[in-house]
């Protein structure tokens, strides 16, 4: 089960932070950028297979040190097929490498429609009686709620059929995840308050994972709650015991190690952060660039996933 | 401009509906699965094939009497890269035959990835200065607004550089759309009312397409409103003059032609209705399937178009 297998891989790895592999072609030195354009031609082909090398040294770089990638897929659609082809590498890399793979998506539809997305991510599409194939090999899919409870019904069926998991969309990190998020609804709370919707969003996640609870106490259904937002994300982990969340937003969004600290329980469990730009573009970060040349972006993305891990493990003990 | 050359197309073949290509393989006739099977393998690879000469046949036998389709993306991931490929070759048979192609990808993220998307369906990816390149050449976007305006502001660059426009969620059509959506917010309307989340919703779609207003009226940011809930449609058409409305639920979902005129305005424009299945499985519906072999699915399709066609209109006009 998923949420189970993460778990264990954080207490092993003392490392509750997951890589965020979003890469652009920004993101890429420019000498391994260079020789995939004469490898392959300066077009989406070349961009693609840029992104594969990228990919590989960090990944082989942090494997041992980090229990979890989430691969933003607009970052893949965005080079087309060949983009995709290259997100499908990489989480099938990720998993031989023994990480697990969270596909950041975002998927949503009514119900037929989000029971394909289930099936392309997270399970397997039926060919003919007895023969399946699977389209995408991730463990576990972001996703977002705004279509209720028959648009997430088809994505626990296929978590319950395969041991996957997802995370549903809560309290964003981003500025604007206030606009209507933080609503306050009519409908009243236990303690008799009006509520915002992120909190009627948070209570459903809660009921929507009671099918799915793993032996160490939390569900295989997870909630997406941001780091540039501690003082909800403190409201939200009371609210929602048994519920495990992705943190977006530290790092190179704003948020520090005190800020993800809310997001987890009293035993410094139950949550896992994310960080993206700050360790992929760490050999172009002030702190790392005297000491990692760009040929050394690997090593100095190692160097920051450890950092991150001795900031957030230090904020969680201190 | 989209909404432009959306209702320009909508009038000259007067006809307000889209067809819905999310191809499914039950829907696809025996023979010409089995001869994708034969021709590429019992794999994801036949199984795209088979959509793709279904695709091909549904839009030789609708593109002069239909002015726009749309296509599920989830239906095309669960394929994996054969069935996106698939995605990306029928969104461009489908431009060359004269039609627009709206994606139905419901995405959303926060600002940069979000951006990420809307370049990778509406926009070009800049592969190096000077060198961009399209990786999914659609003219329209369905996107979900959970994360508020600056999850839509990128979708909106693109729209407005390259003549594209989206689709927001405001109203869906599945049973648990109103687990959110319909949640009475604090907020007062004009009216002081308290008022459901999909209005503050419907008023942001308002907002967000003030730069992209076409010459007939309406804005390039349009909103799905589903035909099963009429009453609701008839509130928002009122609250939201210029914003074009995407109408999923006729047909299969249950919504009839007196159910989609709320989406309507008084001159019978502002509104497109899709239908999905009940044109491409019109070969074993009761109504056609005396009159069309599995071998005319492509002619079924066409009857069942016109059908709809007629029907729609008469309501509109009656």
């Amino acid at each position: 089960m998923f949420v189970d297998a993460l778990m264990e891989k954080i207490d092993q790895l003392k490392n509750p932070s997951v890589m965020g592999l979003d890469p652009v072609l920004s993101y890429i030195p420019e000498a391994l950028k260079q020789a995939a354009f004469e490898a392959h031609g300066k077009n989406l082909k070349g961009a693609a297979e840029a992104i594969w090398e990228f990919n590989k040294g960090l990944l082989d770089a942090v494997y041992d040190i980090v229990p979890c990638v989430k691969l933003q897929v607009a970052c893949y659609e965005m080079y087309g097929l060949e983009g995709l082809r290259v997100m499908a590498a990489t989480m099938d890399y990720a998993k031989k490498k023994g990480l697990l793979v969270i596909a950041d998506g975002k998927r949503n539809d009514i119900g037929s429609s989000a029971g394909y997305y289930a099936k392309a991510f997270l399970g397997k599409t039926l060919i003919e009686a007895g023969v399946e194939e699977s389209a995408f090999r991730a463990d576990c899919l972001t996703v977002n709620p705004y279509l209720g409870g028959d648009g997430i019904e088809p994505f626990l069926t296929e978590c319950k059929a395969y041991g996957k998991g997802i995370f549903v969309l809560v309290k964003t990190s981003n500025p604007s995840s206030g606009e209507f998020q933080d609503q306050r609804l009519i409908i009243k709370n236990a303690a008799q308050e009006e509520e915002p919707l992120y909190e009627t969003v948070a209570r459903k996640v809660r009921t929507w994972g009671e099918g799915l609870l793993g032996k160490y106490g939390y569900s295989s259904v997870g909630a997406v709650v941001g780091a540039t937002y501690p003082q909800q994300a403190k409201r939200l982990r009371a609210l929602m015991a048994g519920v495990f969340f992705l943190v977006p937003g530290y790092g190179a969004q704003g948020g520090g190690a005190q800020d993800v600290v809310p997001a987890f329980d009293a035993q410094g469990k139950g949550a896992i952060v994310n960080a993206s730009r700050s360790i992929l573009c760490a050999y172009q970060a002030p702190r790392w660039k005297e000491q990692f040349t760009e040929a050394e972006f690997a090593a100095a993305a190692r160097a920051e996933a450890l950092r991150m891990r001795e900031d957030i493990m230090g904020a969680l003990l201190g």
